[in-house]
């Protein structure tokens, strides 16, 4: 058990140095050499939990995923759709290891990770709440829920590498906010459009809200218990 | 005067190869080595066009603005804005120069260039066309020009790095339509959103209208005569 715990730990370090090093250097020129020179541990126990560098990256851009979807389900689907785009954003400003995923998602350079997959993964949970949004009635009847998904994931990647250019992301709750604004009015009904909440520190409150229910996003996925 | 001539035609050759080189490696990775030998030129020949790598990432993307923007002025300047976005469209996908362009805007590992300049001049360029479609009625009441651009922009980036992830921009026309239809309704009046043509061919036909006026993308700006 406590062998255990020293390994979690270990792997937390690891990737929490991983997500330093390839937000500062990118995948291309981020090495193993620098990781563990951060994570300040041995080759061997980096190599436990991580054979390669692609490795390490999807190991960074998994916990950013498990991170995400954490929004517990709301009555108005749309409500926990918009909760779920404020809490990314409230995230990407404070946490390295969020923003350090979504970089690597957007990297052009690292052609040998599956980015495609990423944005899929982003996709597929986003459809699956329109489509209950769709079940319950929020939406316009003209909505086709995979095709409104797709476009909020790729506008919301291009509005949060916007930010990181123009403000290294000082402003995305308000590039965020302009394009909910923008974005909501054609794809839910004006009488859900009004109960939606989204109040400037509308994620600040969501992330205190999740918090405390945040499973160790280091962990290893789908880990056995000892 | 034979002599400007081939100095253009260097010039222009040094920008592909740069451009070709950029769109492979990335900015960071990428060397004046590779470029040379791309364009096949001698040092001395590139240096006196371009004193740095970031000078010729400057070429790059200047050229491709340059082509981005040759639109002509419409009666309807929210069917301009929108012919704008498809025939940029159109050229990512038929043109490596505007692709590489865009992609080094879009290049988080090249801190050493002023990347949010970049989208800030898109976005002037867009608010310029929403401020005139504003005098001359076309839009919402509520729609604030500069706010919209800046969202059109980073929300068309976004588009253009998921359809590039996941399809190599073959599905780049697909998600701009779908980008322009969840977007114009909650901007343009709807007697003006009827008349708007968005139809798939629409970025080939603009293409073809604006082609024999392009000004070459890949000469000095403000180059005096001789």
């Amino acid at each position: 058990m406590a062998k255990q715990d020293r390994a979690v730990r270990t792997r937390r370090n690891i990737l929490s140095a991983a997500a330093t090093v390839f937000e500062e250097r990118g995948y291309q020129a981020a090495t193993i050499t620098d990781i563990l020179r951060t994570a300040g541990v041995t080759k061997g126990a980096l190599y436990f939990h991580f054979q390669s560098k692609a490795e390490l990256a999807y190991g960074v851009m998994d916990a950013q995923g498990r991170r995400m979807g954490s929004v517990p389900q709301r009555a108005c689907r749309m409500q926990e759709l918009a909760d779920t785009v404020l809490l990314q954003t409230y995230r990407l400003q404070h946490d390295p290891l969020v923003r350090a995923g979504v970089r690597l998602a957007m990297d052009q350079q690292a052609t040998e990770l599956n980015r495609g997959a990423f944005f899929k993964d982003w996709s597929v949970g986003t459809t699956d709440l329109l489509e209950a949004a769709k079940t319950q009635g929020e939406l316009l009847p003209h909505v086709v829920p995979a095709e409104t998904a797709e476009l909020l994931v790729g506008a919301y990647a291009g509005v949060h590498s916007m930010s990181q250019a123009v403000s290294s992301y000082a402003d995305l709750d308000h590039r965020t906010s302009v394009l909910l604004r923008h974005f909501l009015p054609n794809v839910v009904l004006s009488s859900v459009l009004t109960t939606i909440d989204l109040s400037v520190d509308r994620g600040a409150t969501v992330f205190a809200e999740v918090e405390s229910k945040i499973t160790d996003a280091y962990e290893e996925p789908q880990q056995d218990s000892a």
